[in-house]
């Protein structure tokens, strides 16, 4: 449904990411070839760290194509670390409170997908908010109650858990309900330090997810492209669809696994939810 | 916060009623005497009935004052019964969808004012809108909230009765948090037949409210007026701050009270909430 | 670049022909068939005739497909005549003051395709237009300027001429600055009783157009169709991409030509733009 | 008509001058004082510069208390040297293109007042504009032909005698219209480096403007406040509007004045506009 980028590595202007590369996520938001949809104009959001304590989240409800205010702050503003997510509508009003990345607190959180038949388990699904963030919900999008479930379920403590847990709360949600599928899609998330990215679907038929080969190898095939001499060694990109036209750049995420960007080293595993036990 | 106007009468022109007169209402989104905010720019909406059955709702996140398609779409538009409102933001994102009048059905409803301690009691008051309600609640507003919460109480079948189940519901919530008053405004709601205005507040302090006298003796005290000429003897105006300059035109609706506008004949009635019971 | 509309017949709600027909113009906002670009969403406007001397316009720079008051006002307003066009920005800035149809007095114009080389005649042309009508300029869109050169060479007494004069001024400056191909498009204009619609392009490669076959045999050919039986015998619709899915109901115009639509009776002649006197 | 602001010194955040004083520059987008207009509620801008060659520009449409994208930029981005306008639109449209400050290359042009009438005199201008600068001209507010004049009058070489020339000659069109005062207005431009403050109207009765005094004098009043410990020791305010609770801090600029802020020195002068020469 949409399009999605996560950059960690050493600080960029966020327009060499977004805007430079042949087929740049920009491009994907007029013509994306992999994604649901072709186009992914229904507003668009980045979310990038720096110095201060918490990120800086711009969103807008424009088409990200043609938002002059976008391609001005991504010429001006430099991170180590970054989201940026274009919107493709599906269910919630097109409103800057439903745009990606959510915010809590140091944490991000986009999505590039769906929850199966989100008005019929929403109410459900914030219920089981904890109570003292149920307020802080400002927008209606089916992937801001995932953030909050996920943040009930400690994402602050451990990422890969309360996303598995999240997720798992919501087949089970779903499936009290009758629906097939209750969940589809790639999340990104990050503390500002590591990222976590995660490709699952209930069906097994998951949207895409690739992340960037080593970059010290990148640039031993691509010598002369000047953004692998300037990013870091370990500078990574996790896209919900290649950007650039460097084959052999990628390596797709397989289904239902998930990886994390850490200083400790990068890992892939595999991703299973996890359901609600019968006690609660 | 706010301003509104509701228009029940022969079909006008909307921009007859929302531009002309001064001290129009778009005047008031600039330059408001009454009102706890002089400044009434976060948002606007109109909502009017004609021959379809759903009313037509046109809401839109600009100042009022400046905005080109509200004077187009006033300027084309009759009805016979319709609502607008200037939004003054407190709490709530400024978005299309927390903009008033809201709609369900053939039912319109708008208010100025505000729950106190929304954010404390917010989760107690969507838990109990009716389960086959709550995924139509669009925004984030708590006037939306309240709607439901009254359509939930009945409003259908019994306004009154439901507006003052659902702000007695609210005070009750309210009280349990230790929020001292938890409503305050006034009310407009209209299944495009009738037309109800309530002004009410915990505090017994509450927002201003207007309505215009008998169309009949306004035409013998000003008979210059082509506006009074033109509007059928059962037209009536509420609004939350008089407009024109028609000085004995007006008379305030007292603390506490609310009016029913109705073919059956006009009513003012005190209003009560009525607390839930202890049973429940 | 753009996608548009014109109906002329019997007074019919908007929403029947903006939303319901198969690939209507609203999915082609999102994925034209015959458009030089397959996303139009950079704004949206529409333009309708009712009592009321001018013609309302409502223009929006949000795409058209998830925009709520489209679909609100598409809904509510019936009119015996409108122009909805879809834009594909190309150069000049997506804002309200550029999105189609403009308007002067009883008057709309819309154009899809563009004016090439605008950059480098555009003081040219400017500078061409009648004193008296330059304040009147808005935005800064390549098709506004051609509008009031069109006004300028009296469109309001003879339109065919004096689209022909504007069109073969702009090719005059165009060559003169060593612009191959200076005129691009289809254009519609009206003034409230009839309707013009223009194909050309110097390079003789205009962009498609396309008018429905007389309502009549229509009928007989889909007699189970509601909004055939519904038109008046008169009615007309002028696209730049068909909408619906009735096959043989639409009729290409050809390469440079134009068709006016008027209680006389309909015509289709050849277009041929008409160069400045070389006395001028 | 307007609010501006314009910051040189040491590098801060935006939002330590934006939002925190009291009476802050967002304040007066809600409750000017001094102002024209006490609400500046129809757009704003930012223009910030960086290491990167040209400033950054933020526009938007949207009134500046509530943006919640002025919020975020303007707690991530530092600068030595920023313009931050509100506007109120009195006569050309509502939109970004129209929004100051302008830019040009590495120069900023802002503005708070008019060009009186300048629908009747914006061909006469807009013809004395360069022709190589005229297709840069994006939106159609009268302070950005303003801007464009300067340009064409020298403004990258002798900034004070371009906007005398620029101003001279916007008098000498209207005069030749019979408008009575041409000029009204402050202005602030800069090159990034320098910064260059106009105060000047045709009547005598120009809009208030306002620079700070020394910092080194004002920590000694105030040695409680954080921010002038903070910024150095060249630091300079001028705005439109007194922001802060600092009595004391603000100096008036005279009638028919201009300041020069650079490195070399800070000045204070008296503004005389240049006709054109007669000869021209």
């Amino acid at each position: 449904m949409c399009r999605w980028l996560a950059y960690t590595g050493s600080p960029v202007l966020l327009s060499q990411v977004l805007y430079t590369p042949v087929h740049s996520l920009i491009d994907q938001s007029l013509h994306s070839r992999l994604g649901a949809e072709t186009t992914n104009g229904d507003g668009f959001g980045v979310g990038w760290y720096d110095a201060t304590p918490a990120p800086g989240v711009f969103r807008s409800i424009e088409p990200a194509w043609n938002d002059q205010n976008l391609r001005e702050l991504a010429g001006h503003v430099s991170s180590h670390l970054f989201f940026a997510h274009l919107r493709a509508a599906i269910g919630s009003a097109v409103q800057q409170t439903n745009c990606h990345p959510f915010r809590h607190g140091r944490w991000l959180f986009m999505h590039n997908g769906f929850l199966g038949g989100f008005a019929a388990i929403k109410r459900d699904l914030v219920l089981a908010v904890d109570e003292s963030l149920f307020p802080e919900i400002n927008g209606t999008a089916d992937t801001e109650v995932l953030f909050y479930l996920a943040l009930t379920f400690g994402l602050a403590d451990d990422p890969p858990d309360a996303v598995a847990r999240a997720i798992g709360f919501v087949e089970a949600c779903g499936r009290a309900r009758s629906i097939e599928y209750p969940f589809q899609g790639t999340i990104a998330t990050t503390d500002g330090e590591n990222l976590w990215a995660f490709r699952y679907s209930t069906e097994a038929r998951s949207r895409s997810l690739f992340f960037t080969r080593d970059v010290r190898a990148l640039r031993q095939q691509y010598p002369d492209r000047e953004i692998l001499r300037e990013v870091s060694d370990d500078a990574r990109l996790v896209v919900s669809e290649p950007i650039g036209d460097l084959p052999g750049a990628w390596i797709e995420m397989p289904e239902a696994s998930y990886g994390v960007v850490s200083k400790q080293g990068d890992q892939l595993l595999p991703f299973v939810p996890k359901p609600p036990s019968k006690a609660t």
